[in-house]
């Protein structure tokens, strides 16, 4: 794979500061991005946060997460032996970080170097059936035999097969909610294994409990860690479809495991072969699959495929910024020039403002377009981006896409 | 699709005349498209056999069909209620005449319309699942009522279900063996309901008892009659799996119904996906895959698609022939020449033939490569290959290719 500068590892204090920008209202995983971009460090960004949000339209004051909010999460995690490991830093998972939507901070237990070989991901229905279970089985330790972490998502039926199959060889799993709050509950036997070769991981605060939504949001994880994601057994609208459409955005490898038309635990795998997902009855299919992105021409078809954010965020990579530089102004060109009075650069500014809010709507669209119809430089759609997000009226979707939030009846 | 001039019907001795050289030793289908091109109609050809095959190399005289054969033929025919079609004849199944290897002569039972409705293929392991069972069931109803007569092998398991299953929409079925020896005997029965509204066809003579290796060579008539094939169970090396070849190389769709890795009636059909058939779970991914052949698009991709046969035969195709022209010389130029001496012409024609047969060799080569490796004219290689065919030399196997027989240990 393509050599990168070696990526620098956090100080105390500043993943102190990055964990209290991502738990910090509206600060998502491309958001944390953009402000560590647009401001240099999360100390700066989190001193610009209420100000962007404001001039983002929020209607009431952001809430930033406390300094004591972060001492607890750190002191539970200490506990239970739980670090938190920063997107820049090497022992941050490099498929993973690939991601658009990459969480800044993972919560980790067990071993970091599981995080560092070659993974897929297998995934699959709850209520499986004997043979579904089987083939996952016999599919897992195929693979970790041939020296491949296996990562799943911990539920019941494919997902624990999976995990116990791979126990000797390398097992990963992902959580939905905090590490403090294991789910489901009768996974904690399995993860206390689990840790001892493999690794659990967790984006969410430590003590989160976890709800409907945090899983398909976890899945991306799942997808993410992985260089394809294998489906074994899928109903209809099962959430091993959305970690599946998940690995597709994410220009990973998607397998399939066929069953029978007239099992509907295989409608759904039946439905990504249509697709064009690749079909999977033994782990040599998964082998042969995932060996170009094994060898590297991965990663480089990744570098290729920059597109949008590479446009946006501009040619460095998070991974250049220097995460201890002196915290610079970061409110963006207008507000300083706001602050010396209303000249032609201010004006100019917010007009890019009401041009990029004037082009937003309901459907999503890629930030070159906004860009281009807005006729504004990528500095100030950024900007004018992160204040949007902050102030909770714009929402990212797959691929970079932007669309404005629907109005809330209440202005909470 | 193309309109196509009329196809003529033949006369009862023209018939009579096709079908003692079909049944004539080593005419194949296309030798005897070839012997018809060159020697202008069945009767010319019939008397130019025996000095073809000896020029080819024949080392005894070449058999050919008596008339009384022929005679004993037809009148167990008429007590079966058995009519003889010739492939160039509005009767004959226009899909099928589209094939390299169409029988020259189809024997039908049962109703010639069953013919000219668009069909589709569908077929299986003998010893099939109940899924599979219910699933071809479902899939030949689903079919028929969209209008499909449903083709397949009268074979025990998934063929006779879908015979049984289209009865009533048109259930069409090609016997290995001649049709006064139907095989399996438990089919008869089912033969007898499906001629009521279908059709059960046959290219071997009317008493032939099959042998092992005539299964394999009907089932490119089952696929041929069809715009494609699906095979709904199938274990690796199985019958069903020569169809599907077949009918790829027919240029016709191939569909395959998945089924779990670890059954084993599942590892044919996984394979067929995972050589890049369509995936068939309904009826519906079956009426999806055929509507383009269907309307018409596919008659014409397969007129641009003419290659090899059209150069060596010809641009003139074979329902363009008056069956009942007056017979010419079918030796070739070389044997006029011949006959007016030893000249230039004679000379050149037999050192074509030495540098074709020298050309020739267990490898399939392409006609064309043939032709221009051996700088000789189409009409040469075209009467070459006819005379050493008929002296049993060579074989044509699949996408018009030609290779020497091997030799036999005794001359015969």
């Amino acid at each position: 794979m393509a050599t990168r500068p070696k990526a620098p590892k956090l100080t105390d204090e500043q993943r102190f500061d990055w964990l209290r920008l991502i738990r910090s209202e509206n600060v998502g995983p491309r958001t944390f991005r953009a402000l560590l971009k647009n401001c240099g460090g999360a100390r700066a960004a989190l001193e610009a946060l209420p100000e962007l949000a404001r001039r983002g339209g929020a209607v009431r004051p952001i809430r930033v997460a406390s300094a004591d909010e972060i001492e607890r999460e750190l002191a539970v995690a200490r506990k239970l032996g739980v670090r938190f490991v920063a997107l820049c830093e090497p022992a941050y998972p490099q498929v993973l970080r690939q991601i658009d939507s990459a969480p800044p901070v993972l919560a980790l237990a067990g071993r970091e170097e599981a995080l560092q070989q070659p993974a897929v991901a297998i995934v699959g229905s709850r209520n499986a059936s004997a043979a579904g279970l089987t083939f996952a089985d016999r599919l897992a330790r195929g693979l970790g035999q041939a020296g491949y972490v296996v990562v799943s998502g911990l539920a019941r039926g494919i997902d624990q097969r999976v995990h116990a199959a791979s126990l000797a060889t390398g097992a990963v799993g992902v959580l939905a909610g905090g590490h403090a709050k294991p789910y489901p509950s009768e996974a904690v036997p399995l993860i206390a294994r689990m840790i001892e070769f493999g690794a659990v991981v967790s984006e969410m605060p430590i003590e989160w409990e976890p709800r409907g939504r945090d899983f398909p949001r976890r899945n991306r994880i799942v997808s993410g860690l992985a260089l394809g994601t294998v489906v074994v057994e899928a109903a209809r609208g099962s959430g091993s479809l959305i970690t599946a459409r998940f690995a597709l955005d994410q220009n990973r490898q998607v397998l399939a495991v066929p069953g029978s038309p007239l099992d509907p635990r295989a409608e759904g795998t039946n439905d990504l072969l249509k697709q064009g997902a690749m079909i999977c009855t033994s782990a040599d299919d998964v082998l042969t699959a995932l060996e170009p992105a094994r060898s590297g021409d991965f990663f480089a078809s990744l570098n290729e495929g920059g597109g949008d954010e590479e446009a946006l965020w501009g040619e460095q990579s998070l991974f250049d910024v220097d995460p201890g530089a002196t915290p610079r102004s970061c409110i963006g060109d207008e507000l300083a020039a706001a602050r010396r009075g209303a000249d032609q650069s201010a004006d100019d500014a917010g007009g890019a403002r009401d041009r990029i809010m004037a082009l937003l709507g309901p459907s999503p669209v890629s930030l070159d377009e906004l860009a281009r119809a807005a006729e504004a430089t990528t500095r100030e759609v950024r900007v004018t981006l992160i204040e949007l997000e902050l102030a909770g009226r714009v929402e990212f979707s797959g691929g970079n896409r932007i669309s404005l939030r629907p109005a809330r009846g209440d202005a909470e």
